[in-house]
């Protein structure tokens, strides 16, 4: 990681960004449910990465960083590990931009998702999580091979990226009241911010994570980023431990809360949005619609954004979810 | 039904409803897939009308036809006898024009779309459809209540609404080599075919229904409507006997040909709209994708529109055709 990296991204840089992915990305459609207005009274729009490429928003991210790389960086190729969304978003902006990319996923990966990220062209190497350090070995390989590691949220171009599905979505709907994002490690969050409070500074952001795994409430509260065992929770996606660096930099300064959800009410909010909008979104892509509904805030007579993030799920375990 | 709605709809006549839909209905998205390309060597473009109001394209046809209602005719109201997506879509259209409706529904239907219809604020009525005849009911109450029938597909006020989803496929794409359209009583079908012989002459376009409910495919071969018994198939939107007259009419001089999808491509059809695409696709629309993929054309280097036309299917079953 270059010094750089370490610096905080600006308004400026998600602006950036979104003009390199202009081409790249898919410019995701809002929707809307009659249903949800009336139950909230409210007008709330959805914001629909879960149909962005790779099925969730982290193309934006992977690809405004790769986009960045030296040419020297860019002969030697990016290096990512992660079990998620990431990863393939690694591998597809590596074969956009025509890229070597080494992608490391432990061994008991769904087969899926291994074989999705081979289908973008990266090279994928697994290891044991139960015996050994991803850290170590991705680093160790990167040195090796000159390889950059991009991880997936606490780096500067990362998160501009990331910001940019916020842009996207107030210039389809400007004027928002609240808006409700989903969190990890804090990318999105931290993005979405930059960009809320230079567009809109009245509206209310908040992040959104599983009750299980609350790290960034206790964070906040605490003034520093705590760390807490994995959690266990449907929300696979928000299973990190905490916060990065950057995100909770920013997350500190300008959100207005995190709130939390259950198991159950991902449930409940995957079910609403497969029966009642008709799309699909994975627990983690859930949590923002989870905490508007059960989170304890009166939006009645408000303009609400809910950032959907994702829809990777294996259908075998969706089909469990929607069936129970 | 006036003289009137005997007369076969024009494409002008789908103007003017898309002009009249143009603040009540949803614009709904146009999505694409990679991997659906590559298959098939061609570009292909999925307009989402699962996406639309309703989670179906029937509100088209159906606000149309409500809105062209005389003042005495709307005093009086509407009736619909449907299963299906067209009773909701009249229930909703009659709610959004303040007008009565009556809406008859066999009394083993769905309790989520008795609740549905009923929601709409449309008075429901139940029979028992092993004893009772619903057209003679129906005609019967309309009689009584002075309210006017709309039928679900045979009616030209309705097909020149639902030909309004082609319209908008073919102002966000232009230039499609195939347009696959899914197929029942022929309402869209039809519609489509206005639209497309007039916007886009060199475009192919295919009816797509059940194999086991091929009575389009035969109709079209006889040069005759050929009423067929009550197929058995996934396809609960396709269980139509028999084309309307009026569809017949126009998809007998346009249409380039009739395909038929098994049970078993349906479900693989609907698994790739929810694993890839991330998207909630009832059987019935996943007709139009499925012939698309099995229907044995060759479609490599073709521009390809595939209409969706709905998503509404209990949560239940859905599980267990997602879980197989």
């Amino acid at each position: 990681m270059t010094m750089n990296n370490r610096l905080l991204p600006t308004y400026d840089d998600v602006v950036a960004a979104s003009k390199r992915l202009e081409r790249v990305i898919h410019h995701t459609p809002i929707l809307r449910s009659r249903t949800l207005n009336d139950r909230l009274g409210a007008e709330v729009f959805f914001k629909c990465e879960n149909l962005q490429r790779t099925g969730a928003f982290k193309l934006r991210g992977a690809y405004n960083a790769l986009s960045l790389f030296t040419p020297e960086q860019k002969r030697h190729g990016v290096l990512a590990y992660s079990t998620g969304n990431h990863s393939q978003a690694v591998a597809l902006a590596a074969q956009i931009l025509d890229m070597p990319a080494l992608i490391l996923m432990p061994e008991d990966a769904q087969a899926a998702k291994l074989a999705a990220t081979r289908a973008y062209g990266a090279q994928v190497l697994t290891y044991n999580r139960f015996t050994e350090d991803r850290e170590a070995i991705s680093h160790r390989l990167a040195q090796e091979r000159g390889m950059t590691v991009i991880p997936p949220f606490n780096h500067r171009d990362v998160i501009a990226g990331q910001g940019t599905a916020a842009m996207e979505l107030l210039e389809q709907v400007p004027n928002l009241d609240y808006l409700f994002v989903c969190l990890g490690g804090g990318g999105l969050l931290a993005g979405s911010l930059l960009v809320a409070k230079q567009q809109t500074p009245d509206c209310k952001v908040y992040g959104a994570e599983p009750e299980a795994g609350n790290d960034a409430q206790q964070s906040l509260r605490a003034g520093r980023i705590i760390t807490i065992p994995a959690p266990r929770t449907l929300a696979d996606g928000a299973q990190t431990q905490a916060l990065g660096e950057l995100p909770f930099a920013l997350i500190r300064e300008h959100v207005q809360g995190i709130l939390t959800a259950t198991d159950e009410q991902l449930v409940e909010a995957m079910r609403f949005y497969a029966e009642r909008m008709k799309i699909v979104v994975e627990p983690t892509g859930a949590l923002s619609l989870a905490v508007a509904m059960h989170g304890g805030l009166d939006l009645s007579g408000s303009r609400v954004g809910i950032l959907i993030t994702g829809g990777n799920i294996d259908m075998a375990r969706y089909a469990r979810l929607l069936g129970e």
